[in-house]
């Protein structure tokens, strides 16, 4: 493809299901006029109980499904495979590939004033402590505590974001990150930005809480710019968005619904165990 | 094989992940001399979730993975599994293939003297009507409720089922079920006899709860000695357990602990998409 066709390309953006969406809609809004294609891998999800083995090689799989839909550019949504898969299959592609790992630790980097920087994610993305380890190449003072919140996805997708347990259990989450004196919290999963009213009402008006989102759409903003491949429209123009997923494509779009600002037309299946 | 070599091969027990144990676990209370070959496809737990076709899909290799430990029988822990592809499977092979559905159906038709019957399960578990439609098939005149609750399995397995969120949560998901007049509930997924006590609080004596799990091991019993293919040591011999997992073999280990009476000191990891 020459660069005026690359223009034209959508941008792939993955998830392991459908959190990935508060990222989508980010760039969506960030970058009205780009194209997007969505896959969320919900016959696989959760990421964030599974081994590194596996993220990288559901996450090459994705990235050889999105090829085939030419896109121009790759943002990995999903925390976990951001934080276990991003450096391996960037390296296995020409495309240029976002995770939020990064972003989000720059934000929360930028929003500090104490250095002293709390994340929440899965067990995966915790474990991996790639947001502590990206953040200290930055910022070697940085300190930064960890905590895996495995009850929150399910709550989420259960439709208890606003219910009253859903405050205890943020309370039992977050209890030892609310007494430590960290003045930043990054929500390290896409989901977690559906709690983030339960998050402030209990981490307090004083700590700056970060979603990767933002920052994830504004980076891919300026790489699309760098390399001159932004999406060259008149204003008004309306921008595609094509969603797929590997199962269970009606109860996909019904949880999607919560999440992205339009209808979602048509979801298509696929089998991407044989990508 | 002839029957004599069959009868010292073991039985191949599969769930989604570590909740088939609880149906294992009682296989090796009524059964003590079998050996038993159990698979938790901790990959792509959670089955509960996801659509049919990837149910059977799944169901399959996991059948083509336990013939090759030479089982003299199969027995799908998974409540889902059971309700969806457990006729499918049974026609592809020669062994011998009990699902958890039938027994539990079978014990709670013994159990109820109203004839109303309440089932909890997962999404899919649910959905399939499956419970009803074998409870129906038994006795015309059943009338059956059913109630899906997918946050009991994460719940379970972060070591909430003691905490007091559980109880309201049991109390949100079985409000209905109580407030009807059903005198028999059935426990249709494999973790929630984890969650019995809170159950049981909740919905007081006069409701019997049936655990699936032992009428299958029952069953299995009865097939085997009908088969001629029961295991014949001497009493006090010590049967052998093998347990493999498709992801995370450590993480499995820790919380099949927590179920398992015995130390499991060797769990093997397998790429099941490979069978």
């Amino acid at each position: 493809m020459n660069i005026d066709d690359r223009k034209y390309a959508p941008i792939g953006v993955f998830d392991s299901g459908v959190g990935g969406l508060t990222v989508a809609r980010e760039i969506m809004r960030q970058l009205p006029k780009e194209d997007i294609v969505y896959f969320g891998d919900t016959a696989r999800v959760p990421y964030g109980s599974k081994s590194k083995d596996n993220i990288i090689r559901y996450s090459r799989q994705i990235v050889r499904f999105l090829q085939t839909k030419d896109v121009k550019a790759i943002v990995i949504a999903c925390n976990t495979a951001s934080a276990l898969a991003l450096d391996i299959v960037r390296n296995e592609t020409d495309i240029p590939v976002l995770g939020v790992v990064v972003p989000g630790a720059k934000s929360a980097l930028q929003a500090t004033r104490t250095k002293k920087i709390g994340v929440i994610g899965t067990e995966a993305t915790i474990r991996s402590e790639m947001y502590t380890k990206v953040m200290k190449e930055m910022e070697p003072d940085v300190e930064v505590t960890g905590k895996a919140c495995p009850l929150f996805v399910p709550l989420v997708e259960e439709g208890f974001a606003k219910h009253h347990v859903t405050e205890e259990i943020i309370e039992y989450y977050l209890k030892s990150m609310k007494e430590s004196d960290i003045d930043t919290l990054i929500l390290g999963c896409t989901h977690y930005p559906l709690l983030r009213s339960g998050i402030r009402a209990y981490m307090g008006e004083e700590v700056n809480i970060v979603n990767p989102a933002y920052e994830t759409a504004m980076n891919l903003k300026q790489l699309l710019e760098e390399k001159q491949i932004a999406k060259d429209v008149s204003e008004g123009a309306h921008a595609e968005y094509d969603f797929y997923v590997s199962d269970a494509a009606e109860k996909f779009r019904q949880f999607a619904g919560t999440i992205w600002p339009c209808e979602i037309d048509t979801t298509k299946q696929i089998s991407i165990e044989e990508y």
